[in-house]
C-alpha cells in the first residue's frame, strides 16, 4: 500500500537539504509543521510553516524540554488512519504523515574537549526520539526521515502516488537503529563518567551496532551459519571497506585471513607482500624494487602453504605481478589498496580468484577496539597497533647487530606480531626464512621454523630470529645458534634473561630487547 | 544531594513487588499516579491512586497508544525543580519525583511462535520509553525504577532522607541501557522479517550489549588496555558465570584460555581434564576412575607446556586432585563446575593460583553466537556446538576400527575441535599422546604431534589420529603410519580421498569419516 503525505513535521539538527525538501513538499501541497531553528529557516526561505506550539495550543516550555510531547503531535503520529479516525476528529488531532527528525549526535557533544556533564545531559534529546519511535511504530501509515540521504527517494515516491510500504519499513528499521545507538551512547557516557569529569576507558555497559555487509554461505565450518558486519564509520584500507572486483563469493575464512594479511602488510612502508594461510603469515617479504619481487620472495618461504593462500600487498597491484601469481599458484584472495586495470585483466583469466581493492591505508594505524569472544562474554581490548622503532632497540649482547641485521630484526619482529603465539620468525634480507607458529612452548616454535626452512632448502645460516615474547629458557637460543642464526630480537623480561643473553654471547649472536610483547592468539 | 519523593508514577509490565512498593510509598505520604493494569492492581489493593488521564485531563485514546504523552506528565518528569518552578506552576504541572516503569520485553513477544508482525508492532512501547528517557535525563531530581531488584534500595534511601545522587545516576544509566537494548531488538526484528513471516538468521543491523565484569590490568599484551564483559543472560557453567574463589586477578589471557579449556572439557561425559596453554589444549585425558587420574594423564602429554597452564575439569574438584596439582606444577588457573572445601584448603597454600567455580554445565550445549573481529567489522557465526556421534562414523578403510579404537577416535576428534587449525591429535586410551597445532599445512601438524610425543617418550605405536579437516594428500597418512598410528578420524571430502584411503589400507589402518569439519583459528 502506498501512503499519501498531507502533513509533515520537520525538526532537524543536520539541516542539509532541509529547505529543499520543505519546498518540494510545499509545492506538492503538504502542510508543514516545525519547531525551533528549523522553523526559522523555513520561514526565512519564505515557506508557510506552522509552529508546533501553534498547532498544539500549548507553549514551548522549559527551554524546549517540552514542546512536542503532546497528544496532538503523538496522536497525529500514532493514530491508525482507519480505526482511530473518529477519536482523532473528536480531539482535533490532525494526521502527521511524514516526520523529518534527526538527532544531534550525542557522540559529537561529548567529544568536545570542554563538554561538561551538564552540557551532555542538556543535549540528551527527549522529544525527538519520542516522535521518531512513535512514527516508526506507525509505519503502516507514517514515513520517518532521519537521514538527508533518504529525502530524494521519499519525494520521488510521493510523486509516484505515495510512499511504499517497503520504504516505510526500511525507514522505521533505520529509526530504531538510530534511537538504539543514541541511547547506548548516552548510557555509556553517563556510566563511564567519573566525579572529576574524566571518563573510564571501558564503560560499564558496552554497546555495539554494526550493519550487515552480506550473509555468508557458512561460517568457519559448513555447519555454522554466518554473516559479515561492518562498522558505521568507513575505515578505508580495511577489509571491511574492501570492494570485490571479481571472483567467487568471499567465505568466512577468506575474510578473516584477508584481514590478517592486510593488517600485516600495512606494517611495512616499502613495497611488501604477505601470504596468509590458516590465520598465519606463511611468507612475507619486503623489496625496494617493488611488489613483484616481494611476492616472489614471500612465495619461496613456503610454497606448500602458499597454495590456496591469501595474498596482500601495500602497493597498487600491477599487471605483471597479478599475472605471475595466477600463473604460478592457486590463490583464494588477492587484496591491495588499488588494483590496476592491467591486473584486473590478468586475473580475469582465473574467474574464481577473489580480487579485492581496499583503498589507500590511513597514514597512522587506526586505534580501535579488538574483541575476543568467550562463552557468555566478551574480552574487549585496544588493538595492538604498536610497532617497535629502531631507537627503542636495546642491545643486550656483547656484539651489537650490524645495520643489515637491524633491518632484518625489525622486519622479523613486525612479522612475528602477526604470527599466532608462540611465534618464532627466521628472516634474512627482509624475507621470511621460516615461521614457527602457534605452539604451546616456545622451543617448538623455534624447532618448526628451522624444520620448515630446511624442508624448503632455504639457508638459515646468516638469518635473524624474532620471538613475540621472551625466552623462558636458553634452549631456544641454543637451537637457533646451531641453525646458524646470527641475531635475535625479543621483548626481554624473563627471570632467566641473564642466562638467555649468555647463550647469545657464547654463540657470538647479537641480541636486542624491544620491551614490547606481541602475543596474538 | 538527596532528593525527596512526593509523587510517583507507576506503570509496569512486570508486576512483581509493585503493590508492596506502592504501599510503602503511600505510607510515606507519596502521591501515586498510575495507568492501566497497574492502576487496577493498586486500586484492588486498596490504595488511593490517581489515574493518569484524570491527572492530565486528557483521556486515554487509541487503545492506549496515547495516554502519558502529555505535557503534564513530561513536564512533571522533565521540569528542573529550580528554574522551571514558575512555568510548572503556571501550567499546573506537578512534580513527578519517581517513575516506576518496566517495559514488556519485546524479545518475549517475538519469541512466541504465533506472534504476527502486527502483534509485534502493537507491542512496541512508545509511552513507556518516552517517560523513562525523560525521567533519566532529569536524574538531577528524578529517580527511575525499571527493575524490581532496585525497589528496596530506593525505599531505604527515601527513609534516610531522600534518594542519593549516586543511586539516581546509576538508575539513569540502567534506563538508557534498557531503552537502547529495547530499540536494538525492535530494529533487528523489523529488519529481519521476511514477507512470509519468517526471519533472517542474521539481522541487517547487529546489536550487542554487555555489562562490565571487571577492568583488566591489561590486554593480550601489556600495552593494550582491556576489560571483560558479560552477557545479560546468566550462562551457568561458562567462564562468564565463574566465581573466583582465590588467587591473583584474572588476566586477559587467563580468561581466554580458561574459556577454551572449559568448553573443551564440557565435551566429555566421563571424568576429564583439559590443560590449555596459549589457546591450545596441550594435554587432555578422560578417566573412568575420576579426575585425579585424568589430570595425571593429561599432564603427562606435555609437562613442559603444562607449566603455567590452565586446568579445567568437568567434575567437582576434590582435595586430593587439587593438592596433586599445586604440589606438582606451576598453574595459572584451575576451573571446575564446583570446588570442594578440601580443594579450597589444598589450593590455599598457593595464594597466587586462581581458583574458579563456574557452576554445573547445562545438559545441552548452549547455542549462541561466535564473533571474530576484523578491521572495521565483525564476523558473526553460530557457535560450533556440533559433536560427532558414534552412529555418524563412516568406515572407509578395508579394516574397521576396533571398539577401543572407536572410543579413542571419538575422544581425539573432540580434542581436535579445540586445537587451532590445522589440528592433528594423536591419542591412546583416551589420553592425548601428541598435539600438532596451528600449522599452515596439515603435514606439519602431523609431524609436530609425532615429534612432541617422541620428546616426551610417549609410545605413539597403537595410537589413533584425528584431523580437524580432510587430508589434501596422502603424505600425512604415510607419516602417521610410520609412527605406528593404527586408526584415523577425519571429515573426508578431499579430491584425493581415494588416494588417502589407499594409503590407510596399505598400512592396515582403519579410517573413519565424520562429514564434520572443525576448523578453529
Amino acid at each position: 500500500m502506498k501512503t499519501p503525505v498531507r502533513r509533515a513535521l520537520l525538526s532537524v539538527s543536520d539541516k542539509s537539504g532541509i529547505v529543499e525538501l520543505a519546498k518540494a513538499l510545499a509545492q506538492r501541497g503538504v502542510a508543514l509543521l516545525s519547531t525551533g531553528g528549523t522553523f526559522k529557516l523555513l520561514r526565512e526561505a519564505g515557506l508557510d510553516a506552522t509552529e508546533v506550539s501553534a498547532h498544539t495550543g500549548f507553549p514551548e516550555i522549559m527551554d524546549g524540554r517540552v514542546k512536542t510531547l503532546h497528544p496532538k503531535i503523538h496522536g497525529g503520529l500514532l493514530g491508525r488512519r482507519d480505526i482511530d479516525a473518529a477519536v482523532m476528529q473528536q480531539h482535533g488531532i490532525a494526521d502527521i504523515d511524514l516526520l523529518v527528525v534527526n538527532l544531534y549526535p550525542f557522540a559529537a557533544t561529548i567529544a568536545k574537549p570542554d563538554c561538561t556533564r551538564e552540557d551532555a545531559i542538556e543535549n540528551i534529546d527527549i522529544g525527538g526520539p519520542a516522535m521518531l519511535r512513535a512514527a516508526a511504530k506507525n509505519h503502516a501509515w507514517v514515513s520517518v526521515l532521519t537521514d538527508p540521504a533518504d529525502y530524494a527517494q521519499v519525494l520521488a515516491e510521493i510523486d509516484a502516488g505515495g510512499v511504499t510500504q517497503a520504504t516505510r519499513t526500511r525507514l522505521a528499521v533505520k529509526t530504531y537503529a538510530l534511537t538504539a545507538r543514541y541511547d547506548a551512547a548516552v548510557s555509556a557516557y553517563l556510566s563511564s563518567l567519573h566525579e572529576d569529569g574524566s571518563r573510564e576507558a571501558f564503560a560499564p555497559v558496552f554497546g555495539l551496532q554494526l550493519d550487515k555487509v552480506q550473509d555468508l554461505r557458512y561460517g568457519e565450518n559448513p555447519h555454522q551459519r554466518a554473516a559479515f558486519y561492518r562498522e558505521r564509520e568507513a575505515q578505508p584500507g580495511s577489509i571491511a571497506a574492501a570492494r570485490q572486483l571479481q571472483g567467487k563469493e568471499l567465505s568466512y575464512n577468506n575474510i578473516a585471513d584477508a584481514d590478517a594479511a592486510l593488517e600485516c602488510v600495512k606494517s611495512f612502508t616499502k613495497p611488501a607482500c604477505v601470504i596468509v594461510k590458516h590465520a598465519n603469515p606463511c611468507g612475507v617479504a619486503v623489496n625496494e624494487e617493488g611488489i613483484r619481487a616481494a611476492y616472489e620472495r614471500a612465495f619461496s618461504t613456503d610454497p606448500t602453504s602458499a597454495f590456496g593462500g591469501i595474498i596482500a600487498f601495500n602497493r597498487e597491484l600491477d599487471g605483471d605481478t597479478a599475472r605471475l601469481i595466477v600463473e604460478r599458484q592457486f590463490v583464494e584472495v588477492i587484496i591491495a589498496p588499488r588494483i590496476s586495470e592491467a591486473a584486473r585483466q590478468a586475473v580475469a583469466a582465473k574467474q574464481n580468484v577473489r580480487l579485492l581493492e581496499c583503498g589507500d591505508f590511513p597514514p597512522e594505524p587506526l586505534s580501535s577496539l579488538d574483541y575476543k569472544r568467550v562463552a557468555g562474554g566478551l574480552l574487549v581490548q585496544d588493538n595492538d597497533t604498536r610497532l617497535v622503532r629502531m631507537d627503542e632497540l636495546k642491545v643486550v649482547s656483547k656484539r651489537a647487530p650490524s645495520e643489515a641485521e637491524i633491518h632484518d630484526l625489525i622486519f622479523a619482529y613486525k612479522v612475528a606480531k602477526f604470527v599466532k603465539s608462540n611465534a618464532i620468525v627466521y628472516a634474512r634480507e627482509r624475507m621470511t626464512i621460516g615461521v614457527g607458529a602457534g605452539q604451546m612452548s616456545r622451543v617448538y616454535s623455534a624447532k618448526i621454523a628451522g624444520i620448515k626452512a630446511e624442508d624448503e632448502k632455504l639457508v638459515v645460516a646468516g638469518s635473524v630470529m624474532a620471538s613475540d615474547a621472551f625466552f623462558p629458557f636458553r634452549d631456544g637460543i641454543d637451537a637457533a645458534a646451531r641453525a646458524g642464526i646470527t641475531a635475535v630480537i625479543q621483548p626481554g623480561g624473563s627471570m632467566r634473561d641473564a642466562e638467555v643473553i649468555g647463550a647469545a654471547d657464547e654463540a657470538g649472536m647479537a641480541m636486542v630487547f624491544t620491551g614490547i610483547r606481541h602475543f596474538r592468539h
